[in-house]
């Protein structure tokens, strides 16, 4: 067994991120990170008749562009692991379908990236792929219009609000190369805390991300100063203080060096977006194309990447449910 | 590299299915393989207020009886693989969300069950668990209302529609024990030949289930007869009859020992389900329940089992997008 503590896997050889690549909409490519990112669209339809199928569309350019970057042909990937918001994941599934590669579907909410780079890195330590292919998507349009109201209402968005992604990001994991390794996974537990509101995604995540660190720090014996940088996925402004409190509580120092993609996605003063950014793209596209590059370029070499999720849905909400969370956590290392 | 072929994996040790556990709905409970399954339930709602709640419930009571039924406890069990049909799979996580086990969300449609299966054996297999606990469920009321219509219009079906099968099931995979073992996995690729119609599944998903079938029988150098049984997931009589055909061109002869699990779950002439059942749970129980049952006893000893999923949504369908199929295959032996 390669597990060291309760959730942890140890990889005996560490897996590469060998390349990513990175698209992102209208709003996100006028952010602080715009420079980042591989491609930007300048319309959120990308040309196409729906924000579905342009949804879609920004996955399968995200794939083939990861592709293209690499020096990998299709015939060398053995898995595509993919998933999305949109009901039945249809924005990876119709992006996948032409690429000929053997699929395997994933839904952790906007923890899907990160959960496809755990299960993609353990297939990869365990010889049972030599690279594969991890990517996601979000869209504003298809989330709001699924999961709250026709953008066309034009309905007042409250303060703990965040706004969803425009974008996709896919990610190359191969047992050779020279780039950053994926070193631990940490696969997180299902935490619900009761909360009920549906634009407070930051507040209902929060405390499965706290729980998957302080069960990180525990089985690897790290405390977060090990770290560079300790990045959570899309809790926003909110939701980050919620997870410094917490840890605050287990002894645990997280306000040096710990950030979220939802913050680091737009400008809070000019681009208004209430928490911050959510969605599968989001800790997609800022670790494609921020985190990546400054990994690249070592001036971050140790990281610690959670990717968070909300388990819900509209009828699930209309029903009085409750809004669980899960939160999945890898070590990226430059060893 | 484990691979052998193309696209299929031989697991170096074995994985044993240690325990299985199935519970099926009021209609399913009258078919011919009634006598087979854990535990059956006599209202749709199952105490629950909705559908959804109750399809949840299911999926909680299989996992909790699957590991009562096990020699098992919680803290043994390192992973849970699940997902369902509902939207942003709820079934699952509302049924997960109190288990404390660590949760990897799945979504191949109909597939799911299968794709668990597949992923946990090479977990297992590459030494990140011991013990992983597969599951997933389905409801006929919850599915016919989010994909279809509201049950209360009486909507008329045409004679190429399957009957969701009510049930959940769960199945825990071992590194230890004496029970039947997973010794191959053939993960599928994403085929759309084409068909819109959301009332003929079986021929959407056909194209795919032949396809992975094919695959399998080239990576391992077998011919069908080398299996007791074949099995797909939930083509039913049509989509059936497609997978005969298209492998007869290929030169398979499937016409000696395969069947489908839409087919086996509900009596033709006396249950009037059309073209036969489907839903994650179908090939989730029918295998469960029936066909568990008969590798212990030896009945059956080299079995293929093929899931079959159809990767669409109500949405895709309105925008008159074609169906995408996808098959995952595991071979069963007792050895």
């Amino acid at each position: 067994m390669k597990h060291i503590g309760k959730q942890t896997v140890q990889l005996l050889n560490p897996v590469t991120i060998d390349c990513t690549y990175s698209i992102v909409g209208p709003k996100e490519s006028e952010g602080p990170l715009a420079k980042f990112f591989d491609n930007t669209i300048e319309d959120a339809f990308y040309d196409e008749s729906t924000w579905e199928k342009a949804e879609s569309k920004l996955n399968s350019t995200s794939i083939n562009g990861c592709l293209c970057k690499s020096n990998k042909s299709v015939t060398d990937i053995e898995y595509i692991l993919a998933g999305d918001l949109l009901n039945q994941c249809i924005a990876s599934s119709f992006a996948i379908r032409d690429t000929n590669i053997p699929f395997l579907g994933l839904f952790g909410a906007c923890s899907t990236m990160i959960e496809g780079m755990s299960i993609g890195s353990m297939l990869i330590d365990g010889e049972f792929a030599n690279n594969i292919i991890c990517s996601t998507s979000s869209h504003f349009c298809s989330a709001e219009k699924q999961f709250r109201f026709p953008l066309e209402l034009g309905s007042q968005r409250p303060p703990s609000a965040q706004w969803t992604v425009t974008g996709a990001a896919s990610v190359l994991l191969s047992n050779e190369g020279n780039g950053p390794k994926i070193t631990h996974v940490t696969t997180g537990k299902i935490v619900d805390m009761g909360v009920t509101d549906a634009n407070n995604m930051g507040a209902a995540m929060a405390p499965s991300a706290a729980n998957t660190l302080k069960t990180h720090f525990e089985d690897t014996g790290r405390r977060p100063d090990y770290y560079d940088l300790i990045l959570t996925g899309d809790l926003g402004y909110i939701g980050h203080d919620i997870v410094v409190d917490i840890l605050k509580a287990d002894n645990y120092d997280m306000t040096k060096n710990y950030n979220d993609c939802g913050i680091l996605m737009f400008d809070r003063e000019k681009q208004d977006t209430h928490s911050g950014g959510s969605g599968c793209a989001c800790i997609g596209t800022v670790f494609s194309g921020f985190i990546y590059n400054q990994l690249q370029s070592k001036k971050l070499n140790k990281i610690l990447l959670v990717g968070t999720g909300a388990l819900m849905n509209a009828t699930s909400c209309q029903q009085s449910e409750t809004i669980p969370g899960i939160a999945h956590a890898i070590a990226i290392e430059n060893i």
